[in-house]
């Protein structure tokens, strides 16, 4: 986490596309932005749900490309996206979340005008989050590849059969398995899939990679933390799916290996200054709650 | 579940004692059933919480014997230990919870008029609850015995050393376990200190009686539920404690059994006609409650 | 539990098609039921397998109908296509296993001769596995059923996305779910994928239902266990996969209900007399075995 | 991880008190050791054991303080004691087991001389295992303080009762929490005690500390993985208990403040060159094991 004063002259701003939601969220920010003397950019979809707004247009890419600051209004979801595309550019991003705290999108839609101020006054700090590379070798020659700020999941495509695959870490084997599937997840996703799955959550600083096995076959599974820098490996007995933040997949064939490592360029967070990880903890995960029973 | 019209005419009320919060909720209670022609009895510390009330105060196991209802104020722990005393007398038994739905006392303090309106006009089921019980055996002769309406836990009476033990289920062998210890629950008990050791919740009709092992040394110790006519025996390999709900405390010995088995005689609760378990467990337990995380 | 004095005379053997490794196993049942005066039957694929066995060939409904024994030669997962398809003739069912205890088929290949002869001598017992039943309504009208000795698993017929269901007990509601699906289990079925997916052991006798949900959206949801003669409503909101023992699978469309009850016939297992499921459990789940770790 | 050429002379071993079984590995150990020229060197009770030894007797931390290498005899649990005491000095730990990989002591008891062979060699791999260090303050001021290579326990010293506390990480707030207690573990811990408790596996080279609720009387609580340089703060809230490895203990009044935190020294443990912690884990925790049952 470090401070910074910015000098945000070129802000992108980008909204979920197809969501109706955002609208009012996407028109506050681009308001609140006219304030100060900043060149406003949109992508194309986001242009289309701000038809009025007179915003230049580019693509996502280009955004990344000449802005300073990329401004993403959609919540979490929508920052896995960004966070793909964006991350190699270094533009820092900013999240407006659809209500509550975000682990990710940190600013709420009812206060845009303030947090906008403190941002734009260099109050706030960026957090690194590291992104995961998957890479699928056939026959050892890669064939894909594709980035994951939450997690890269290999599994069967459909529940209730078993695959079997293998597990090396640096070279080194650490289990063949026969279970639904295998959650590689960054610290940054720990909060999310990997979590349902018996995961333990991960400070979003931790330079550490988590293992999850999915429904093991063996009763001794458990969850596996790793260095950060550690190359997984993952050798597939079967025709199976890839799945990067459940939202980018592609298919493996027996005998595919996939390989996933921390990838060279973190997405760089905005926070408020006050942001705690552990706050969002209290509040997503309803950690303030107490069991009311009989004990 | 069987619905039924009674007669209440002997009613004994119990309090939690020493707790001035419910002090309020049997005032409302004795000041409620002014308005029918029945006999108030107290237990004698509940009449010192009460000291202007006038009724008659016999120790707590004649209520059970002389009253046909009995009403506890102070939530679900007070119950535990009335439901103890008092399940043998097959008296029911009717909870005044804290605020909130208890998963044993049914009754709100704010509604303590309507609610007992509905009981005496015989709008209610009654639910049987079935007890435990627990009976040391040192060099083979009985020495100590106690029910239990939730759970006996067998432990070594602090944390981080191992407990050896040998766990029978009517006198087949089940396994040898180096743990903290084992709880033996009803399924009363299963959302209590059970659940919190990672055992399934189980619904309060099932015929059933559930082992939870407490942090197994074997990575594949799992919750175990066998038929609740079983008789479970366990065979300390060092000195230890049980506890009754958490209540009642007898040390051990290297060597002693402990035999635990379903009770006779169950606690007959007394629930709205609404009532459903699954109401409380959503209400309790916080099912309603999703992650709002990064997924 | 029943021992009984039997009188086999025609039985049916049934062979896991496909199978090499079970045409040894085969020959040794056929040739060690050559020494009593029984019938032998078996179905299509099986005599392809015992090619010189000479034996009459009906297919395995007729089987059913015509045998008072039936022995399957082949393991567990051969056991349960056996258990849907027959269950309802109440014929008994004897399992030959691939090595090792299993938890249906208690024969091992090296003890057949011995095995049998205690069979057919009348020393063993019989223990009556219940299945469950699911059926699926559309528009309220049922569109399709099937039996399942396992489990039935609702799930989303692809990992990494999430459905959307409603459950429902007795037309109680118990909670809405967002997750990868609900396993739903049988006694049986409580030491297959439940276990996996993080449900407690059941003993076979018990008379109740077992509902897991599959990575849940809440840190909350748990196991259930409920009693057997409920009817268990799924109310699905999206188009998910309905799958039995993994082994029979329908589509399911949004609004889709499926119901889950016990069914009315249960399989009838034959086990030797000193069977005990416990015995099953330390075998199979390795509960000898102990963490030799740092502790 | 490192190779190194070692020179060393002077070495010191150290024996489980009371536990005849070591006393074979210990006179391998010397005897293998008179091959070379180094200076034996011993601790009391070890001599005790050793009776015909004729070495050097010192007390430990004057081994610590002269010898350039110190083997311990007696497993896992020794090594936790020895760490304590002596990573201060920085001096190399070889640890023979008793049988079987150990996570921490790598030599077997058949393999002496040859093991031996190696690491005079300069064969070997230090690993470093980095320490926690618990401090006690009351009223604001440090009563007590101890390392642990394992784990840190803040619990009620007695089971079935629940305890407050609250948990805070460089000082923002974390949680409030009812439960048995809390396990703070290093990596080299997450194999012990936490394991049980439903802690992750975490690489010895992980630079990070574990936090696992013990039976959290909430169900949201889940294990929390943090940055190594964090500063854990529980402040109790009542008498309670604190164990450092098991091993040593100490009483906490209400109120008390129990910092937790790396320590500056690592423990230095030597390995043999093609020691992989994922080859300890398949063997000390069954992950060859598959699940036999009916799935």
């Amino acid at each position: 986490m470090t401070s910074s004063k910015p000098n945000f002259s070129k802000i992108g701003v980008i909204g979920r596309e197809g969501s109706l939601q955002v609208v009012d969220s996407l028109n506050a920010v681009v308001s609140s932005l006219k304030h100060y003397s900043v060149d406003l950019m949109l992508d194309l979809p986001t242009s289309e749900l701000l038809s009025g707004a007179e915003c230049e247009v580019l693509d996502r890419s280009s955004l990344g490309k000449y802005c300073d600051l990329i401004i993403v209004v959609g919540g979490d979801g929508s920052l896995l996206s960004v966070g793909r595309d964006l991350a190699h550019t270094g533009v820092p991003v900013l999240g407006v979340n659809r209500g509550g705290l975000g682990f990710l999108a940190d600013i709420s839609p009812e206060n845009i005008d303030d947090s906008l101020k403190e941002v734009m006054n260099g109050e706030f700090v960026i957090e690194n989050h590291f992104l995961l590379t998957a890479e699928i070798l056939r026959d050892g020659v890669s064939i894909e590849h594709s980035l994951a700020l939450n997690d890269v999941v290999v599994h069967l495509g459909g529940a209730s059969k078993i695959m079997e695959f293998s597990v090396w870490v640096d070279r080194q084997f650490v289990y063949d398995q026969r279970s639904d599937g295998l959650i590689v997840a960054s610290p940054t996703g720990s909060t999310a899939y990997s979590l349902s799955a018996g995961g333990p959550i991960m400070h979003p600083a931790l330079d550490a990679i988590l293992l999850v096995p999915m429904f093991p076959h063996t009763l001794t599974s458990r969850p596996l933390v790793i260095p950060s820098h550690s190359e997984v490996e993952i050798i597939v007995g079967q025709a199976a799916e890839i799945s990067c933040d459940s939202q980018i997949d592609f298919r493996l064939e027996h005998g595919d290996h996939v390989k996933v490592s921390k990838a060279k360029d973190p997405l760089r967070l905005i926070y408020s200054l006050g942001h705690s990880f552990y706050d969002s903890c209290r509040s997503k995960l309803d950690w303030a709650t107490r069991l009311g029973g009989n004990r």
